[in-house]
């Protein structure tokens, strides 16, 4: 029995908020659960130097925690004057994800940033930032559509990203916290609209996994992220 | 005419929600207009060196914007490795006006840290901060009172700041972003429920001001004052 | 009876030394009693990039303390590798106050830099940077006037700055390092020539002060800074 | 046809030396084809704060690179101050992958430090990065036994790494750095001796790839490792 | 002919000024022609974490220049964020050389800091900085043997250091800085009151100097610390 | 008797092993006795902006440690987020040294940047890093002239280092590290082909030394820099 009392292949609840904010041009609060990321989307009209003069696009990430999004209170990062290792492998994990559906040489020299940043942490905030800053993106890049600075949309697919693991034996969607702390196997898995991996990663916190496991979770996942670009989906048409 | 069409002595609507994010001893959004702010109250039993074994606790602050909570994006300063200046002299500013109401030595050997995390900028920010984070200290206090760490309140009075200035020669109350950046003195005024004076920094942006429009200002804050602290107490009887 | 046994109303013995080193376009030592800072004024013809290409100048300040300017040793900024936010909220007051009585425009596309060094503290550090770099900016205006990079006199007034504050219920002017550490209310104080205010920044430490006390104070740091101007000027005549 | 002429299914030439400096508890350098990796593993008789006093004792790496292990030179980190966030990523993957086959209980109250430093770089350096550290974290492992620090050997199996990939639409084993940058999946995957998957981390860098790719790439990494595991064993018993 | 027409033997005048500041247990001003430096020794009852409970004492120097001490604005180490190697590789010379005449287990389990900041810099800062700061020891030294803190005198000997050049082919002493940024060769030899040799950095800037050029600068170098050895002796007598 | 069983004016068994990694310009490996040194070459086409326009060009350095090339494990600078003052000051040796003896005119405005990593430590690593990196030098200038970018050699001499000392009263040369850590003085000789002094650093770690333990010093170096320069020709010449 999980903690939350949800059935193994359940998602929590998840809510996409538009226009969280009003200076962004695109900004989602995302709530899977008590997990609540705002996903913002800034529009820069330059590129980083290495892609200077070359005709093409960027899209980058940024992630941060609040320092009391946590059960406990965390050390501010700006005031240590570094970002962790985590803040740092999860904001390129971000960037990735979003640039593997987006054609950089489409939306031309212009960088988008993503900022997610966490007000609540419950577990899997680094997947609920990928499913946020997709549509905080969409709604960018619609800005770009609209002003007509793009006449064809840059996006190619949807993409989401969601947590499996094994907990207690048994691979179950979606993990929270008190599932996340006390999982086995964490594996965050990433995936287009048409069902495209994009990544995955899986890691054994405490005994390896199995072939077996890796195909059942991967099952999992794929399922969870189809809901996942369906809320999206409805979250973009309403 | 203000550009937000309020007579010269009207705040914006003010909201203040607590209990805004579930981790924290105390969480409270502050809106007032379009500036959101989030103020969480962390409890730690433990003080910093200068202080242990003196029997006195510390409340100190931690002020950060969210890199799209303004106009254009601003860098985030875990991404610098720094804190910029200003945020450092608000964060300074939020700690002493709440300490100027708190018995340290009532609240015994334990630190309470206020982060006030804006999410959306227009103008009056680190205002916003202190009289929302007053609120979330507030809350946090009384975990300490409800499970009987702490018997007497060490809260000795109300605590809450504005910004006055003058814009096109008229003293104004609460500037927003717009009047915040063309105003010709800004001042931001902290005061007690007893109508006592904490803090007062006054700043001639272009012209300097006179002892006349010292006075005019400090009015227009202590009225405005009273009102945000009245609307601290029914939030707080809410 | 204050400490250093003089009347409420009195400065402490100042004294302004133009040319104390000899690279600086400007260089002064001022002492106010036992508080000696060394400022230097450093043109260079260029500004910094967000004013690039917009004809006018800048004037900025820095800050800071010799590591044994104290009773006991302060670690050396340098070696911490990070300014404190006192030293950062300091030398942007410096610069702010200064920029007040100077037409940038008139200034033209240069910078003057204003490095104020406590050599040794003994309470008003930052009043008296303030009014030692008016006279240290004003001899190097005086060099760009010299030898025709400047027609007109960019220096629009005098300024200067003096603390005042409540010792044990009584206002006073101009306080050294025992009364700074032991007093209620802090307030510093910076007026141009012409009495107009460009800075008040009071703070409560202990008990919050009345609307009647910072009319006293502000009456009291008025007379300081009066005096003060006329020892800029008795200097700059000398 | 891969760049090197190997076949899809081929490693590229291994060769583990065992003993390469004199300091270190255990100093190994790998070689995969002209990717040369020095992996040293040092004994600290104490732990990270974290886990003082339990009775656990703790694994961990760090990895650098060379500035001239590249084609072109890269900055050293030491010299910008920071560590990319590329190397934070794969110090904190080797450490993980290490930690997955020691029973840390059994370890004692102690930690050993894997540092990879990579002389020369032609790809797979994170995975001949894992390969090399277990090599020499079993040398360092084998000292405390010899000193009669460890009774009982806390390692439970071996653990090695490879990268697999999809280039020009093949799946290929142990990616060079030609294949590396221009392949489409790029693949880490880590296994233990008992063929149980530690880490899998899976990245389309370009289309996506498909659940039977996956597989694909799973089994020739599979293979991979069995040789790499093999070939650590000849390492050992020499 | 030198720049400043002084003999190729000659010293700059040389003003060394005891109790400079007040608080510091030592505080010097050594004035080396138009090079100005403010030597301070503090002493701390404590001792850095690697010599904790073995009974010795330690000396230490740091080392700044104030930004406008030079011809022109150099930028703030402070406001920079780390020092610069030269800067480390001063303090560390000056930290050596005195500790050269001390007997650390007599001095007992205390530091000595010396803070060396030069106010204006005209070339010889670092043999400027050890002369003065042994002046500063000697002065804090006494005052631990005046408050009964030391009962015997750790300092062994007299300690002082000049810098020697080969400019436009001629040896020559104390080089100013038109000299240090013109000639082939520059030397700093620190010597003892007994005129043994502590240290001697030769660098030839331009040709390579020969063995008795290297004897040449020698002498001329000591013939010039025993002059400094004079003028501390007097100053200390006075 | 010498720890090591040398005559006192022997050198330790030298090495030197050019092409040692394949992507440098120049690579070389340096061994004297335990002491290994990896020294690359990189050129770059650019130079500092202190010298762009300006026809020059330029030799810089840059010097690492491996964390387990010393008996016990050292911080990784690049963890620590900064290098050491020991590590700045070698590095600027380093840079001087090779620069004495190019025409930075004749070489163009391009960089040579030479990076000297520590894989093992016994004494010795600065003045080993110059010597090999002379060489790696060298091999970079080579390719340079092979295909075409320069047709005179700016090369103007050798140039290579040996530290000699006093050890138990005997003056010995190329010190390893018992003797470095046992000894009373210590110096670093760098001299050129033709006999010419380049650095001299001598440092009295205990008692001063006297003028004729100077001159015995330098004779022995002298020798040995003679041996170390016809080795340097002889892997040149292979």
């Amino acid at each position: 029995m999980r903690p939350s009392q949800r059935a193994a292949t359940d998602l929590r609840p998840v809510r996409i908020t538009r226009r969280y904010t009003r200076h962004a041009e695109g900004s989602v609060l995302i709530e899977m659960g008590d997990t609540k990321v705002l996903c913002t989307a800034s529009i820069e009209e330059t590129v980083p130097p290495f892609l200077k003069g070359r005709g093409e696009g960027w899209i980058t990430a940024e992630y941060g925690m609040l320092p009391r999004s946590t059960h406990t209170r965390s050390r501010r990062e700006a005031a240590q004057g570094k970002q962790s290792g985590r803040t740092q492998e999860i904001q390129r994990l971000i960037g990735r994800s979003l640039r593997a559906v987006v054609d950089l040489k489409a939306l031309g020299e212009r960088q988008i940033t993503l900022d997610c940043d966490v007000l609540q942490a419950d577990g899997g905030t680094r997947c609920a930032s990928i499913t946020g800053a997709f549509v905080a993106l969409h709604d960018a890049i619609s800005t770009l559509l609209a002003d007509g600075r793009l006449s064809v949309n840059p996006i190619r697919d949807h993409v989401a990203a969601v947590s499996v693991g094994l907990y207690q034996g048994v691979a179950v969607l979606d993990l929270d916290y008190p599932e996340d702390s006390g999982c086995d196997t964490d594996m965050n898995v990433v995936m287009t609209g048409r069902g495209g991996l994009v990544e995955i990663q899986g890691t054994a916190e405490g005994e390896p996994f199995s072939r077996a496991q890796l195909d059942l979770l991967t099952d999992l996942a794929q399922s969870g992220i189809s809901r996942l670009i369906e809320l999206q989906k409805a979250a973009l048409a309403a």
